[in-house]
């Protein structure tokens, strides 16, 4: 298998995370997106794969490519018989909601960076990043209520939602989330001392 | 159950499809998203139960809060012992990768929509418009390229593929996607004939 791959991209973490944690990170050759993707110059590489150019995107060894990082993710835990997508019932809805907060969070924050890296200064709108922002923020409001319920929890959902926060953290540093999510950065801080996480730090 | 709704929201519309083909439809109140949700104005009401203030969002009789609209879809299918989502295997893949097209048209296209109506005219970017609508337009392609091979597939896959196309329909009329897509036009136009498709036609 080979995953188009950026130690930059949190999508890419999500999938570098349980790659590491199935032991089947040795059997995907990892490719480098070709000066990265940006959303306003597609990467014609990565583009005959995933229309969307958009990264992760995984080619299996059945010659598909599966993309978005849900379905590579879910795809990659039913090839190693793993438990980080829960059997239907109220496990799974919890993982995969909390999966759909932490990508919100992430697709919320690329939107905030895009405006202010990518588009002429001109051009920005303060408007678009306070919403964006916003959406941030309520996330980690409902994350901090919630953290004390997650125990030893390790699923696609934990999962998202650290790679998330690490993105804040590696992003946004000046906008100090952790000031406002205590127990949620007491709880990130704890669980990015696991190997997979260690080894997939954004530097 | 409830579900926070909008009949112009494509999201929402997998989730009603789902609904009526499952036999749930009756089973679920729909709550208006009161003015809508927009991305500069968080809807507060909806933000109360999903922090990303987006539709749809399904409040099931457990009390939780279930998004984004391929959990809500995966949910309904679960309960009523369906088939639109299938076992894990290929088929699944296959289904999972094609739900991930339609909802990256849709997501490129509502950004597309959003800089052309909500953000001032002043600091509208063309170079991010045709960003995001050439990858409609590689998606556009892809399906053009498969869409002999759907048969009678009717699953997550194809109804948001169909729900993807019918905005485009609804929205992007002037551009036409027809005349470069004529495979998958006849194709769309052909589902768009089951009593689900038709009850959900936005207006």
């Amino acid at each position: 298998m080979k995953l188009y791959h950026s130690p930059s991209s949190p999508y890419v973490r999500k999938v570098m995370v349980l790659l590491i944690e199935t032991g089947l990170d040795a059997k995907v050759e990892k490719v480098p997106a070709p000066g990265g993707v940006s959303p306003v110059a597609a990467n014609a590489e990565v583009q005959k794969k995933n229309p969307l150019a958009k990264i992760p995107a995984l080619m299996t060894n059945d010659g598909d490519t599966l993309f978005d990082s849900p379905v590579i993710c879910e795809y990659i835990d039913h090839l190693a018989s793993g438990k980080f997508f829960p059997a239907p019932g109220p496990k799974r809805w919890t993982a995969l909601r909390r999966q759909a907060v932490g990508d919100g969070i992430l697709d919320a924050a690329l939107l905030v960076r895009y405006e202010a890296t990518l588009r002429p200064e001109d051009k920005r709108w303060s408007d678009w990043d306070k919403g964006q922002w916003q959406k941030v923020e309520a996330s980690l409001g409902d994350i901090e209520r919630e953290v004390a319920t997650f125990g030893e929890t390790f699923d696609i959902g934990t999962i998202t939602l650290a790679c998330a926060l690490g993105y804040l953290d590696f992003r946004f540093t000046d906008r100090n989330w952790r000031a406002k999510a205590p127990k949620t950065a007491a709880w990130f801080d704890k669980l990015s001392e696991r190997p997979s996480l260690k080894a997939t730090k954004p530097a």
